[in-house]
C-alpha cells in the first residue's frame, strides 16, 4: 500500500511516523517547508514526547516527484487546502483522499480535485520543534467514513483505517463520521474563537463566565444547524468545553496562536464555516457569523502600516 | 461664578481653559496627574490647535484645597467618576454637577455624591500633549439637561450652559438631553467596540462589510433600549457611523487606544452600560453583552503573566 502525507506539519507528521515503521506501507510526504524535507529524507521523521521514534518517510517539496498513490491524508491547515490537493492531485488520479483537517469545507474542495474523497476527524495534537522532528503532546483517536458527495468505498475506508490503526494511530471507520467531525467542528469554533478575540488561554477564558455564556451560544447555533443537516452528534461539545477546561486549563487554542503570530486563521474552515452552512440550511447563525466577521477584520488589520 | 472641573484630561482642559478666560468666572480643576497640575498653576493652561491661547486656571491635585463651587463639570474617564466624585463631593455640598463623560451611568454615580445633576454630552476633543498643554482636535457642541431622578434646576442648568457658551464652548440647555446622550451612546458603543476587537480605525472597519453590518446590529439594539426608556434620539447613529467614516476614516476610536495601551476600558459606560439598561428595561442586546464579555475578557488577559 502506497500512502501520500500530503501537508507534513504537526498532525501529517503524526501520520506518516506512525505509518513509516510499517512494513508493508510505503509512505510519501509532501510539504512546502524544504528544511523539513530536506531532514526528513537525510534522518528520517522522528516523533518526540509522548510517541518517540524515528521512521522512515519519502518527502518531497516538489509533488510532481511523488508516485501516484492509493491513499492520500490530507493533514495542511485549512487555509491551505486548495493549495495542497492542487499541487497533489495526480498522485491521486485513482486513489482515495482522507481529510483530517480542522472545520468544514475542506473534502468538498478535496473532491474537486480526486475521484474518491473520506472525511475525517482527528484529536491527537502536536507540534514540530524542528525539522524533520515532531513532538507528540497528545494522543486520541481518529474518525474517518465516505464523503457522501464523492465517497471512496466502505472497504477503502475500513483498509485505511486498519493500516493506520495497526500503526499506532488509533482510527475508526464509520458509514457516517460526520456525528464526530461536527463534534468537533462546535466545540473547536467555541473555543478558538472566544480564545481569538479575548486572548485568554481555553480554562482562563471558561472562567470568566460572560465569554463562557458566549461559548454556550455558538455551540447552541452550531448544535441547530448539525441538527438540521441530520448529523448525529456523538459527543456533547459542552462537555469538551468543560473537560479542556479541566485537562488543559493554560492551553492557548490554535487560533489565538495564529493571532499572536498575525497568522491567517481558519475562521473560514470553523465559525464562518458553520454560519455558511447553516446559512444553506435556513439556520441562522448570528454569533458565528459575529465572530468571524471580527476576526476576519482582526487578520485585515495585520495587513495595515 | 465659581466652577471646578473634575478631571482635567483632553475634555476638562477644553472646558477649563475656555472658560479660564472669562472676567466673571473663578476655574478650578482637579486632576490627579502631579505633572499637570504644576505646569497649569506654573504657566497656565494652553490650549493650541483648533484653539489656541493660554488661560488662567487654579489647579489641584488635592480636592481639599479647592473652595465651595456653584458647578462642577466632571470629565474624568468613565472608569474613573466614582474615585472622583467622591474626592471632590465636599466642594459641591451645594453645588450643581454635570458629567461631559462618555456613555451612560455616569451621573447615577455622581447623584450617590451630590445634590443636583445635570445630564450632559459632548463631541469636542482634543488630547494631552504635554504636561499643562492640551490640542484641540475637533470642535463640536455640548448638550446638557437636569438629570431626572436628582435634578438641577433649569435655571442651573440655563446658567452653566451661558458661561460655556460664552466662553468659546458651545453648550446647549435642554428640558431632556437624553436625546442627545442616547445618540452619541450608541454611535460610540459600535464604532469603539468594533475598533477595539478588531483593531482597525473606524473607517477601515467600515469598509469590511461584515463589520459593518455588526456595528448595525449593535445600533439596532441601542435604538430599542432608548424607545423602551422614551428617549426620543435627536440623530442617527448609522448616519453618524458613515459621516465619521468620511472625515475620521483613520482615526482609533479611544478604546481601541486603550486596548493598544492595555488600558482598562469604558466598557462599562458604553456596550455593558447599554445592555444592563437593557436588561433593566426587558429589552435582549445579546450583540452588546457579547462585545462587553470579550472586551471584558481582552482586559482579563492583560492580568496574566
Amino acid at each position: 500500500m502506497r500512502i501520500c502525507i500530503v501537508g507534513c506539519g504537526a498532525i501529517g507528521s503524526l501520520f506518516a511516523a506512525h505509518l513509516g515503521r510499517l512494513g508493508d506501507v510505503e509512505v510519501w510526504a509532501y510539504d512546502p517547508y524544504q528544511a523539513h524535507v530536506d531532514a526528513i529524507n537525510a534522518n528520517g521523521l522522528r516523533l518526540t514526547g509522548r510517541s518517540d521514534f524515528v521512521a522512515r518517510v519519502a518527502a518531497r517539496s516538489d509533488a510532481r516527484q511523488i508516485p501516484p498513490c492509493e491513499f492520500g491524508i490530507i493533514a495542511s491547515k485549512s487555509t491551505h487546502t486548495r493549495a495542497a490537493i492542487e499541487a497533489t492531485a495526480h498522485v491521486f488520479a485513482d486513489g482515495a483522499v482522507c481529510s483530517v483537517q480542522n472545520g468544514v469545507g475542506n473534502e468538498e474542495i478535496i473532491a474537486e480535485y480526486v475521484p474518491r474523497v473520506i472525511l475525517g476527524t482527528t484529536f491527537p495534537a502536536g507540534h514540530i520543534t524542528a525539522p524533520g522532528v515532531c513532538n507528540q503532546d497528545t494522543g486520541g483517536s481518529t474518525w474517518i467514513g465516505p464523503f457522501a458527495p464523492k465517497p471512496a468505498s466502505m472497504d477503502e475506508v475500513r483498509r485505511l483505517a486498519e493500516a493506520c490503526t495497526r500503526s499506532g494511530m488509533d482510527v475508526i471507520a464509520m458509514e457516517d463520521a460526520r456525528g464526530a467531525q461536527w463534534t468537533k467542528l462546535i466545540f473547536n469554533s467555541a473555543s478558538n474563537a472566544m480564545g481569538a478575540l479575548t486572548r485568554l488561554p481555553h480554562g482562563v477564558a471558561c472562567d470568566q463566565p460572560g465569554v463562557r455564556a458566549l461559548m454556550s451560544v455558538l455551540v447552541a447555533e452550531g448544535v441547530a444547524v448539525a441538527r438540521a443537516l441530520g448529523i448525529t452528534l456523538d459527543g456533547d461539545p459542552e462537555k469538551m468545553i468543560d473537560h479542556g477546561r479541566e485537562v488543559a486549563y493554560h492551553h492557548k487554542p490554535s487560533m489565538l496562536q495564529d493571532v499572536e503570530a498575525r497568522r491567517t486563521t481558519e475562521i473560514d474552515a470553523l465559525n464562518a464555516g458553520i454560519a455558511r452552512i447553516g446559512r444553506e440550511a435556513g439556520v441562522a447563525c448570528p454569533m458565528n457569523e459575529a465572530v468571524a466577521a471580527m476576526i476576519r477584520g482582526l487578520e485585515h488589520s495585520w495587513t495595515l502600516a
